[in-house]
């Protein structure tokens, strides 16, 4: 079980996994995975931004098809995330390896050493760095939790593979995930097509109204930014409310100053968070907040600054991968559908760069980034298999 | 200027003054008014608690009148702020001394060693000490920022003064003191009685939904316990204001868990605040409080917990003490009137031992426990000649 190399927190039991990037745990892991890619008749490395990548040629000399995931976890995660797609995939290889089948593609599975972005702070961190989305030069000075640079980290990190490079050219990349959320449990499916990774805009804000004393200073004299922080946090509910699912919207981060009780609250910075997956959506949320906090202002008495949002555009599934995914779908004997993923995922960051695609299984009861995260075995093991089926498809489609 | 004493900060200038408790600066500030208490023909000492007491028979052996305030400041606050209070006193008794008027009554000068609760988190620590507000083995084992107990800050105390006691009886206590918020200067009045100090109400409440991930979580599913909280600081807003002025309700700390962008609160800590001058209404604001939240609770599917309410209720001042304060201020050539209390102070520990008092002068513009904090020395002359008449009309009375 790739669960029992999770650091501090090894996999299974209520305190989750906790395995960084980069860390003796990650390098163990990678370890394991590595021998079970060598059974399963890939040929493995690791490329320069700590990526597991395992290989075997195929007939001909076309380019790849990839399947992966990523081996890091949040602290305290599930078993699931990341680790199915990457298991997932060595699966694959080794049915295709022992059934003698020898696809026209070459086949690479990929393990990406960064995703949740808790050592760095970015998410998607090793899938971005391999496809250019961040500059080497940029991506070699992001300092991490351990106070070393992601360049230190890699150069301290010691999986024991050769290096290798990541396949330049490639056919398709697939990638299976838990969906981490309750929509697909709850709809009594099991394995979708994702049809678009949604789209996010975030942003800070800070609200100043002047700290004073909770005693004296009446009510009508106040400019409480904590109340103007209240008329933000209902605002950003409503508006994402309004927008309809899949929109949400969330203010998960809130800092209130000074901070005590007998003090009327002078600043909050707080953070606003919206996803969906229509891009023209997107920018009106973040269009029809902004109105409202420049009401919410005027009300209050209160200064205000929005910071510019970092806007990620949702990324669509290539439709031919989508259309052999919900084929593998059929043949599984299940009806095909498909659904956005809330969430981000390497393949957003790949997508650009070759055809990709993704396949979903159930979250039990929709959690994730938790011990209590769960996949009922039937349901990895289906997806696992339109996986095969889908490289397959692909394989005969793009002879 | 005392306020040249302020340890980290000295006075006057933008980081205003931080003199904190049983530090060198505050012993420091002793002896500088120690010095000023001599000089006023009062002999001086320090009781058991870290309180400066400066004393002079009068010409019976009855109680003392006992003028006063505190020595210390919050963190960068102002010059005025309890340090008014201590100077006039030594202001009152050098001018009787100056002019050779022997008092009936003892007189007796306090500086209260802690006020503002900085330390010790415990507002008018010293005072409620002195007056048996606490039990002595209680106090002795408070923990300070530093570390330390009560008990061993005090013992490290060194202010190079004679141990003396707080006077056993007193005949009065009268406290003159800034006012700490807009309602005085934008009155035009300059010098009032105090009629009440308002009650407070503090509880701490926790409320809990589910934390969970901001991307496959959708609206509908959600526990948000931060949009729970901000329907709180809305109601206890609106709870204030319908009970009118002076009533106050205050959510003032504030902290989110786990207080990630991504990531849907699953749990947010609040403070609330309530005061007013009476203690039915007190009371009401409480149980109306209880009654909201378990209303959010309902609505947003959030559990809660509402701590047990630190309530002090509303403590009338003297009714004896404001008519003399009130024939001061018309022998000042004012018209007398009275205002509550919105801050806490010294004297309403002393109100249930001793007929007591205070003097108010105006805060320029509100602003107080900051560097801004200011009272015009015109006003704070005619507080200190009110709070002179004072002592004259209460020791003729009570002969």
């Amino acid at each position: 079980m790739l669960a029992a190399h999770g650091g501090e927190a090894p996999g299974g039991d209520a305190r989750g996994v906790s395995r960084f990037p980069f860390s003796a745990a990650h390098a163990q892991a990678i370890r394991v995975v590595a021998g079970w890619m060598e059974e399963a008749g890939l040929s493995t490395g690791c490329d320069e931004f700590g990526n597991l990548i395992g290989i075997r040629p195929g007939r001909g000399d076309g380019p790849a098809i990839i399947l992966g995931s990523h081996m890091d976890t949040v602290p305290c995660g599930g078993i699931f995330d990341g680790a199915l797609g990457v298991v997932a995939g060595v699966e694959v290889a080794a049915a295709l390896h022992e059934s003698g089948r020898r696809l026209h593609h070459a086949l690479a599975v990929v393990g990406f050493a960064d995703e949740e972005g808790h050592q760095f702070g970015v998410g998607t961190l090793a899938s971005r760095c391999v496809t250019g989305g961040i500059p080497r030069e940029r991506s070699a000075l992001l300092r991490g939790r351990d106070g070393r640079t992601l360049a230190e980290s890699l150069a301290a990190f010691a999986p024991g593979l050769p290096r290798c490079a990541f396949p330049e050219r490639a056919a398709a990349y697939l990638e299976l995930h838990i969906e981490q959320g309750p929509v697909l449990a709850r709809s009594g499916r099991r394995v979708p097509a994702v049809s678009t990774i949604t789209g996010i805009a975030r942003t800070a804000v800070v609200l100043e109204g002047e700290s004073n004393h909770a005693g004296t200073t009446p009510m009508t004299d106040r400019r409480d930014a904590l109340v103007g922080a209240a008329d933000v946090i209902l605002a950003v509910r409503a508006l994402a409310r309004a927008a309809g699912a899949p929109a949400v919207g969330t203010v998960g981060a809130l800092s209130v100053s000074p901070g005590a009780s007998n003090v009327v609250p002078g600043r909050v910075d707080l953070s606003i968070e919206f996803r969906t997956i229509d891009g023209v959506r997107l920018r009106n949320l973040c269009a029809g907040m902004e109105a409202e906090i420049q009401q919410v202002g005027q009300n209050r008495g209160l200064s205000y600054h929005i910071g510019d949002w970092d806007l990620r555009d949702p990324v669509p599934m290539n439709e031919g991968v989508q259309r052999a995914i919900a084929q593998a779908i059929r043949d599984a004997g299940c009806e095909p559908f498909a659904m956005p993923s809330g969430a981000g995922h390497d393949a957003m960051n790949l997508a650009p760069h070759m055809p990709s695609g993704m396949v979903f299984v159930p979250s039990a009861g929709g959690f994730s980034h938790s011990p209590r995260e769960w996949t009922d075995w039937e349901d990895a093991a289906l997806g696992a298999g339109v996986l095969a089926r889908t490289v397959v498809l692909l394989d005969e489609a793009g002879r």
